[in-house]
């Protein structure tokens, strides 16, 4: 396979599947990446309704992916975890390699298996869970607990809009729109990277900040007792809610931001604390998601032509397969 | 694998080469993990006068060791990489898997040939140059760069001890003993945080920071202008020198903290900036290196059982295969 690398193989061809946020990101992504390029936007939408950031770029219907299979190296579905991965990712990873983003963090293990079969039985490679969380904080957490047996992790997420909790907010009866950021508490965050190992309840570690806009005539105290006491989503939490208008939230709150923190801090010594610290910082999540999802495409392809079929994860990655450059190159420029 | 590593295999044993602070490091690292054991320890010196950390721990002669090597699955190489790595690693890794932690960043390639060809040869695998720089943070420079090839890199080290630095302020005339600490510019480190990809000089990221002991009657002056002068070591930062006493050294200066930041800052497109951040604070540089090279000792066994023989550098190794759980516990535990 090395041999292959240093030859500068024919460019990586990526189908993508669904044309959301997160397609777009793919297909921004793809444009970064030389040794990449898209074979086809594929869309359940009608495709001449579709307007592609590169105007030369395929679009096709869904129906027509079979069709395609010879001209595609791997897919990237772009679906989301509830509805469209559960049943996307094994049909089609019986017929192609590929990478999703399935995030429901309790149904993974289900998803891997079924995903697994479909990939075995047709000597597909097919990459599972990656993104930032899950995904590199999932690196994170389990390199970090391989190097420090003898400690703590903890995840931070934020400063970050949270599509989940902002779509609560906006099914509260009386809301017109919506927004919800999680925030880390910053005193939280000092003591975990000091080392001392704090416990710290879900109200410590995190707070929540919701900008609403109301309906006509909706009651705002009401509004904001609905969303402050709602169970999981803001009972346990600290949060504050600020009524804005229609504007006010078009205006400031289009952008999906997110990031977040795994801080790793253990003992190696009874004296000697070591704390690891992963951080992103992230202006748009979707782009940055669809930027994790491409490098790991690379992977894919690369871990397929060694003929290592079935399902992956972030996990059985090596880094040195999500670098365009050649092995010898990265060890000479980056070791 | 999958099936031995579900089943608890025994433990590997390791063999540990030289016996200064970061063969002690590995010792107590060793401790740490359930699922490792030490074979023994290996050095040049009397055996007789060694005190290891665990009173049970047989140490060795240097030269016993291929009488030792089927109790032996990993050797853990704990020398220097100016005098005895460039010969050890490849004598060695013709018999024995290894993992050493070279670091002298210019000679990785020629130092990869030699172990490589040795390995092939012995059908051993043997990872060069683990540890936090090279190693932690190579990794975080090729995964960064692969997430966002339109982007920068910033390495920053400190605040921490340099061995060389250190050693290089000692051997100016009249002084007696001393420390220099690395420490990153917290102005440049914003910058960078900031996603601006600011140009930087070697001033203005890192300045040094010297405590010195006199000898007697030495010149403090003249002592200081050898130190801030000094070609490649100092001329292009900024040092402060401060004098103290002999006790003040022990007292205040024994440790070895260090540490540092792997930065990558780049666009996914015009309007986002993305900042990914992996960060270091060691209380102890040599506990932490060993403990890196304890959890890519267990890699190395994996990937030697598995048939994969030859040199290998962390950009090869799976993240998995630095845990001692098995993938299944890792995809319902970590993703």
């Amino acid at each position: 396979m090395d041999q292959n690398r240093d030859a500068h193989p024919p460019a990586t061809r990526i189908g993508i599947v669904g044309y959301g946020n997160l397609g777009r990101g793919v297909e921004a992504a793809i444009a970064k990446n030389p040794d990449m390029a898209i074979a086809g936007i594929f869309t359940r939408r009608d495709p001449a309704q579709l307007q592609p950031l590169g105007a030369s770029v395929p679009v096709h219907g869904m129906d027509s992916l079979l069709r395609h299979k010879g001209a595609i190296d791997v897919l990237v579905l772009c679906g989301g975890s509830k509805d469209d991965l559960p049943w996307q990712s094994p049909e089609l990873a019986a017929h192609f390699n590929l990478v999703d983003s399935f995030d429901t963090h309790a149904r993974i293990p289900g998803h891997f298996a079924a995903v697994d079969a479909a990939a075995q039985a047709g000597q597909t490679t097919a990459l599972i869970s990656a993104g930032w969380d899950p995904g590199l904080f999932s690196i994170n957490r389990v390199v970090g607990e391989a190097l420090l047996p003898d400690g703590a992790t903890y995840t931070f997420w934020g400063k970050g809009l949270s599509q989940g909790h902002s779509d609560a907010v906006r099914r509260v009866p009386g809301v017109a729109g919506g927004v919800q950021y999680t925030i880390p508490v910053p005193e939280a965050v000092d003591k975990v990277r000091s080392g001392v190992r704090p416990e710290l309840s879900t109200r410590e570690k995190h707070r929540r900040e919701c900008f609403v806009v109301l309906q006509d005539g909706a009651d705002a105290d009401a509004v904001r007792r609905a969303i402050v006491g709602m169970p999981h989503y803001f009972d346990q939490y600290d949060t504050t809610v600020q009524f804005i208008s229609a504007e006010e939230l078009a205006r400031d709150h289009g952008a999906m931001p997110h990031g977040g923190f795994v801080i790793r801090s253990g003992n190696t010594s009874a004296s000697s604390k070591q704390v690891i610290e992963y951080r992103l910082q992230l202006d748009s999540n979707p782009e940055f998601t669809a930027s994790v999802l491409v490098a790991y495409a690379r992977a894919v392809h690369r871990m397929h032509a060694a003929g290592q079929f079935g399902c992956k994860t972030v996990l059985d990655v090596a880094p040195a397969l999500l670098s365009a450059k050649s092995a010898a190159e990265l060890r000479e420029q980056f070791l």
